[in-house]
C-alpha cells in the first residue's frame, strides 16, 4: 500500500483546456507546470566535437550553425510565452507551431513543413514523488538540428544525453533525424515503464478482491485507475498515427537508414497500444468480480441470518406455548415432559442442521 | 447545487422533427426559438475600412458589392420564414439551401456550390440562465460575402465581431474564408466550454457517490447528462466530416493559407469527440460505480440485521424456556440459577461478537 | 395509456420468411396482408395534362405509351401472384425482380437494369388503429413511367398524389425521376413520425421508472420496443446504402437536377439513422435504470426490516427475561423495577432510531 | 415443450478439431459421423435427357465425359479417406482440396483454380429426431460437371433432384454453374429454417419468463441457444464472403445470366447474417429481462418479510411486556387492561398495514 | 480436478516487458527462460542426402555452404546474448533482428529484406507438466537455410523433424521455404491444441455452475482463464497479419507452388481467431450465468427465510399473548381453550402453506 501511496496518479484534467476565445495562433500556456524562467539546453556534437552549456538567451543557441554538426536545443519551461514567441522568430517556426507548442492540451500530432518537421507527443513518467506526469513535449526537426519544448524541467532524456555525451551507440555518427529517433525512443521506453506499473496495480486489485481484503475505497482506486488509463490512452494512441505517418514520410531530412529504426518504434507504439486496450478490458472485468464478491458475501451473510431464524425461531415459538397461562394445559402436570420437551427441541435443531447440510449451506 | 440548477440542460427534444409531408424545398422553420422580427447584422470591412450597421430590409445589404471588401451578414431569426426565402431570392440560393437554413433538425454538413459554400453547423452555448443552447447555424461563404443565419440573438460570435472592430490579429488583412475559419473556430471554442461542463458534472456525480451523499435524483440526474451527451455528440461529430471536407477541398474562395487554419480546427474537432467518447464512458462506468455502492449499502444493512438476530434470537429463546409454566422444571428451584443463566447468555452474546468480529462483519 | 394501446406494435415476425425450397424465381407471396384483388391506382400527367383512374386491369395501362408524359401505376395487393406475374409479363420486368415484388422478406435494394431501375423500400406507417404497419413496397423506375407494388390498400403517398393533382410544387413539370424522388421522400418522412413516437414511448417509459410508477408490464412493453426498434432498424439502415448507390448512380433515367434532392434524402435517412441508434442505447440504458431502482427500493424494505428487528428484538429479549419462572429473581419483588425497566426499553429505543439516523437509514 | 426435446441442438463442439501434426496435404477425416462405405450418387442430364445411378465405384462416374450433358456426381461418406484419395485421383483434384474436403472443421471457403471452382459450405437442417446437423459439404464446379462431397447420407437436395427430374423450372436448360447456384441456394433455404427455428425459441424463452413459468434449467437451456447460435453463426458467416467472392468472380464457367442468381443468393445470406446478429443481441437481453425478473421476485419475498415481520414483531413485544413477573405492574391488576390492550394491538396492526399499504408494498 | 492442476497457465506476466532505456539494437534477453548454454541443432538434407548434429560452436554450421541442399539451424537459448550477438555476425543479421530476437516481448511480425524473410511468431505448447508454455520464436528465411532461434529447448517441431529424417511427404523434395511453412504450420497446429483446451475448461466450468458444485475458487479460476486467453491472443493474432503478407509477398525466396499451402495456413490462423474470440464471448457470459446463479441461490435463501418468520412469527405471538400475566384474561379459565388454540394455530399454519405453495414458493 505504501506504493501506492507513492505513485499516486494525477488525475484531476487541468482546468481550462484551451485559451478560449483567443485570436488564432495566439501563443497561450494552458498547463499548470510553472518554471520561474525559460532555460535553454544546447548540445552541439558530431562524431569528433561535443560542446554542451545552458542559458537563458536563443541568441547563444545560434552560434552553432555549423551544418557539420547536430545541435540539439532543449528549452524547458512553457509557461513564459513571451520567451517562446521570441525563440519562434529565432527560429524562423510557424505562428500555429507556436501555440501547438504551449498549448499543453494539443494531442500528438505531427506536422511536415519544407524545412523541418514538427512533432507534437506527451512524456508520461514518474517524477520524484512518485506522481505520473503527463508532460507535453513538443519538437522541431531540422537537417542538422532538433528543438524541444518541454513543459518545465525533468524529463525522459538523461539516457541519450549520457549516450552522446559518452559516445555510446551510434548516436554520435548520426544526423539530426537519428537523434530525434533517439528520443521518440526514450519517450516510448517511459510508456512501457508505465503501463507495466498499471498491470502491477491492476493485479494488485485482483489480489485485494480474492483475499476479501478490500477497503472501501477499491471502488474508489479502481475508478481512478480507469480514469488514468483513459487519459493515457489518449496520450499514447495518436502517437500511433504519428509514428505510423513518420514511418512512411519521405522528407529528406529523414535518412533512408533511419527508416528501419522507426519501423521499431512503431512496432513498440503498437505493443503499448494493445496493452492499454487489455488493461482497460481487464479493469471492467475487475469491476464485475467486485461484483460478484458483494453478491457471495451477501449471500453468506444472509445464510448466517436464515440459518439462525430459521432454528431458534420454531424453537422459540414451542418455548412460548409452554408459557402460556391457561388453566388447564395437561402437559404442565406430567411430571417429564419438560424433558421430554427438550428432547424434541434437540431433535428439531439437529433435524434443521442436517436440512441446511444437504442444502450446502454449511 | 446552486449550480446545476443554474446550468440545467435543455433536454428535450423539439417537437416534430421534421416539417412532414411537406413538399420537398419548402422552407419550413420547425425550431423552438422565436423571434418577433428577422434582423440583419451587417459588417463590411477591408484593412483600412469598417462600417457596421444592423437593418430589418434585404436590400440595405446589397449596397456593399464593392469586391475589396469583405460584407459579412448575420441574419438572427429563422421563423419568420418568409423573410428568409426573400433574402434567399436576394443572394440567389439554391431553394434546397433555404429548406436547410431553415430546418433546424438538419445535421452539420458542407455543399459545395460554384459560387459559395454552404456550411451548417451547431452552436453550443449557455445562455443568460445557464441553459444550454443548441443552436442551429448555416454560414453561406462567397468570394467576398459570409452569411450567417441563426435561429435567434445571441451568440459565440461577439470575441470575432470584437477583433474585426479593434483590427486585432491578422483578420483584416484576410478575406471571406479567413472569415470563415475566425467563426468556425469560435464556433468550436464554445464546444470547449461545454465539453469542460460535462467533465464537471461527472466529476461532481462521482464526489456525490463516493461521499455517499447521494439523493434520489441522483440517477436521473445522470441519466439527463447521459442524455445531454448524446444530443451534444451528434450536434458535434458530424463537424468533423464537414471540416474533414473542407480541409481538404479545392475551391477557389478557400486561400492557401487558410488551409493551415483549417487543419488546426480538424485537430480541435477531433480533440473534441474524442472527450465526448470519454465521457460517455465514463459515464457509463459511473452507474456501475453506484450500482456497486448500493449493493455495498444493502450488505451493510444485511449485516447489522444479521448481527442483532443472530445475537438476540437465540438469547430469546433461552429465556423463552424458563418462561414455561411446567410444574417440575427442576432449574427453577435452584437458587442461584438466574444468575448462571446470565452468566449463560453473555458468553452466549461474546462468542457471536467473536465470531462476527473474526468474519469482519463489525 | 389509451394511447400506449392504440399504437400497439405487431411484434410477431411473420411466420415462414422464405418460400423455402422453391424454384429461384418463382413468385411467392409470404407476407400477411390480404387483399380480395389486385387493384391498379394509374395516374398520368404532365405540366398541362392531369388523369387518373383506378382498374382491375393491366392492359388498362398500358394506352399510357405517350412519352411526353408521366405515368404512374400504383398496384395494391401482392397475394395475386397469378396477376403480379401478369403484370411483370406486360411491363417486360426479369423473373427475379417479380419474384422480390412477392417476397415481403426481401430487405432494401437496388437494382440497376437498362431501361429502369427497381428498388425495394419498406413504408412505415401507423394504420387506423394505431398499429405499426411495415409494409414492403417495390418501385420500377423508366423513363417516363413509374410502377409501384404495393402489399395492401393504404400507403404514405396521398400528398404526392394531391401535389400532382393540385399542381403544387415542381412535380407536374418534371420527369418520372423526379416522381420517383417525391415518392422515396414520402416514405421517409413517415419514418421520421415512427422514430419520434420511439422517442415518445422511451420518454414515458422514463418517467414510468422515475416515478415509482411502474407496473407489471414495464419490462414486457421496454423489451417488445426493444424488438420494434430492431426491425424498423432492419428496414430502414439498407436504405441508406440503396440511396446512398443511387445518388452515384449515373443512370439515363436520373436526371442531374433531381441529384440534388437524392443527396437531401441521403442526409435524411442518415439522421433516422443515426436516431434509431441512439434510442436503441437509450433503451439499454433504460433496463440499467430499472435495475438501479429495483435495487434502490430493495434496500428501502431491507431497511424497514432491519429497523424494525433491530429495536424490537433486544427489546423483547429483556421482556422474555423477567417472564421467566425462576424462584429467585431479586429484581422481581422489588417495587419500582418495572418502572425501571421501561425506562431502559425506552432509552435503548432511541439510542437505536439514534443510530439509525446516524446511519441515514431513516 | 415436447418440441424444444425434439429438435435438441448437438452443442458439443466435435472432439479433435483438426488432425494434428500430420503432414500438410494429407486426408484425414475429423467429423462424426460415419458411413459404412462411400456411396456415388450420379445424376446426368440435359434438356431432353436424364439419367441416375448410385455406384460404389468411381469409374462409373467417368464414363459421362461428354461435354454437352451436366453431370452431378455426388459423393456421401468422408469417412473412407482411401475412398476420397481414389476419387480426388480420379478427378484430378489438387491434394490441398482433398484435404479440405475430408476437414470438416475448414471454414466455408472459395478456391479458384484453372478448370473448376472448389466451393466449402455448411449444410444445417434437422434430420429424423429433431436433432441439429451442422454437415460439412464440398463442391467442385467445372465446366459440365459438379461434385459434391458430404459427410454422410441425407442432404438438403431433394428439391434440386426432383426439379432435375421433373423437369420444373430453368435448371434442365442451363449449365453447370446453375446447378451449383441452384445447391446452394438449397443449402441457403435450410439456413432460414434452421433461424426461424432459433426465433421461435427466443419467443419461447420470452415467454417463459414472462409467465413466470421458467424452470431451474431455463439458464442452461438459454445457455445452450447461445452457444448454437455461436456455431451457426461460424458456419454461416464465411459464406458471404465466399459468395460475395463468387459473384464478382470472372471465371469462364459462370455464366453472365446466373450471375444475376448469385446477386439473390448474396441477398439472402446477407439477411440470414443480419438475422441471426439480431438473434445473438436478443438472446443477451433475454438474459439482462431474466436478471430483472429474478430481482423482482427476490423484491417480493423480502416485502413479505418485512410484511411480516414489521407487523408482529412489535406485537409479540407489547405481548412479552404483560408476560413479565414482576410484582408490581399496575396495568396487571386492571379489569379491562387484556381488552384494552387487544385494541392497541388492533391499532398498531393497522397503522402498520396502512404503512405498507402508502409506500405500495401490498 | 486433477487435470486442471496438471495444465495450470501460467498467467503471470514477465517483469520488464522491455530492456528499458537501452540503446537501440542493443541485444537483451528479457524473458524468464535459461538455458545454460545456447546450443545449435542443425539439419542439413535434400531429397537424397541427410545429415544432422548439434553443438555449441556457430561455425561447425557455416560448413554446409553446398545451396543444393537445405540447411536447418535450430538455436536453442537465448539467455547468453553474447552467443546470440556472435550469431548473428557469422550469420549476416540485421543488429535490429537481433534485439528482435532476444526480445521474447516482441509482437508476432514479419520483415522482409532482400536475401532473407525474418519471422516472429509465438510457439504454444504444454510442457511436461501440463503447464502452458507461450514461447518467443524467430526465423530467419534464405535461399537455402533456415535459422530458427528458440527461448529454450523443447519444441513442437519433433514431426517436422521425423518427416525430414524418415522422407515423410513432400519435405525432403522442397527447398526452404516449404521448410518454413512445415514449421509454421507446426506452430499452428499446436495452437489448435490450446484453444481445444480452453474450450474444455469453459465446459468443465459450465457444469460446475449448473450443478452447483462451485468451490470458492471458481471466479478466480474464470478470471484466470480469461486473463490466459487475452494472453494467448496476443500471440495468434498479430500472426494474422503476419501469414497474409507472407502469402501475399512476392520475394524471389518463396516458391509459387508454397503459396497454395501458405493459403491454407492463413485460412487456419482465421479459424483460430475467430475461435479465440467465440471462447472470450462465451466466458463473459460464463460470468453472467454465474451471477445468475448467485441471484438465484440468494432468491432461495430469502424464501426459506420468509416461509419460516412469516410462519412461526405470528403463531408465536398468539403464544405471547397467552402467556401474559393480567389478572382477568377470560380465556384462560375456559376448558377447552387450550385446545381450541392449538387448532387455531394449526389452521394459521396450512393457511400460510397454501399461501406460499400460490405464490410457488414451495
Amino acid at each position: 500500500m505504501a506504493k501506492t501511496k507513492r505513485k499516486r496518479l494525477s488525475l484531476r484534467r487541468p482546468k481550462s483546456s484551451k485559451a478560449l476565445n483567443q485570436i488564432p495562433g495566439t501563443v497561450t500556456y494552458v498547463g499548470t507546470k510553472q518554471s520561474t524562467e525559460t532555460l535553454l539546453d544546447v548540445i552541439d556534437y558530431n562524431a569528433e566535437h561535443y560542446e554542451r552549456f545552458t542559458s537563458k538567451n536563443p541568441q547563444d543557441a545560434l552560434k552553432f550553425e555549423d551544418e557539420s554538426k547536430v545541435t540539439w536545443i532543449n528549452i524547458d519551461g512553457l509557461n513564459n510565452t513571451g520567451e517562446i514567441e521570441k525563440l519562434g522568430k529565432y527560429f524562423e517556426l510557424h505562428p500555429l507551431i507556436l501555440e501547438d507548442i504551449a498549448n499543453t492540451n494539443q494531442r500528438p500530432k505531427i506536422d511536415e513543413y519544407q524545412d523541418y518537421l514538427f512533432i507534437v507527443a506527451k512524456m508520461l513518467y514518474y517524477n520524484g514523488d512518485g506522481t505520473l506526469q503527463i508532460e507535453h513535449i513538443s519538437l522541431v526537426v531540422g537537417q542538422d538540428y532538433v528543438l524541444t519544448f518541454q513543459e518545465a524541467g525533468g524529463d525522459v532524456f538523461d539516457g541519450v544525453r549520457e549516450r552522446i555525451e559518452q559516445k555510446k551507440g551510434r548516436i554520435r555518427n548520426r544526423n539530426a533525424d537519428y537523434l530525434m529517433f533517439a528520443l521518440l525512443d526514450a519517450i516510448i521506453d517511459n510508456y512501457f515503464i508505465v503501463v507495466e506499473d498499471i498491470s502491477e496495480k491492476i493485479e494488485g486489485f485482483e489480489d485485494q478482491i480474492f483475499l476479501n481484503d478490500q477497503d472501501d475505497d477499491l471502488v474508489r482506486e479502481i475508478q481512478e485507475l480507469k480514469r488514468a488509463i483513459v487519459r493515457i490512452r489518449r496520450s499514447v494512441f495518436p502517437l500511433r498515427e504519428v509514428l505510423g505517418r513518420l514511418e512512411k514520410l519521405n522528407h529528406p531530412i529523414i535518412d533512408e537508414n533511419t527508416g528501419n529504426y522507426l519501423r521499431d518504434l512503431v512496432d513498440h507504439i503498437i505493443q503499448i497500444s494493445e496493452n492499454i486496450d487489455i488493461y482497460r478490458e481487464m479493469i471492467w472485468s475487475l469491476m464485475d468480480m467486485y461484483m460478484t464478491t458483494i453478491s457471495n458475501k451477501m449471500n453468506e451473510v444472509m445464510k448466517v441470518l436464515t440459518i439462525m431464524a430459521s432454528i431458534f425461531i420454531p424453537l422459540t415459538f414451542i418455548a412460548g406455548i409452554y408459557g402460556m397461562n391457561f388453566e388447564y394445559i395437561p402437559e404442565l402436570q406430567w411430571k417429564y415432559s419438560y424433558f421430554v420437551l427438550w428432547g424434541v427441541m434437540i431433535i428439531v435443531f439437529f433435524v434443521m442442521l442436517y436440512y441446511f447440510k444437504r442444502k450446502k449451506w454449511l
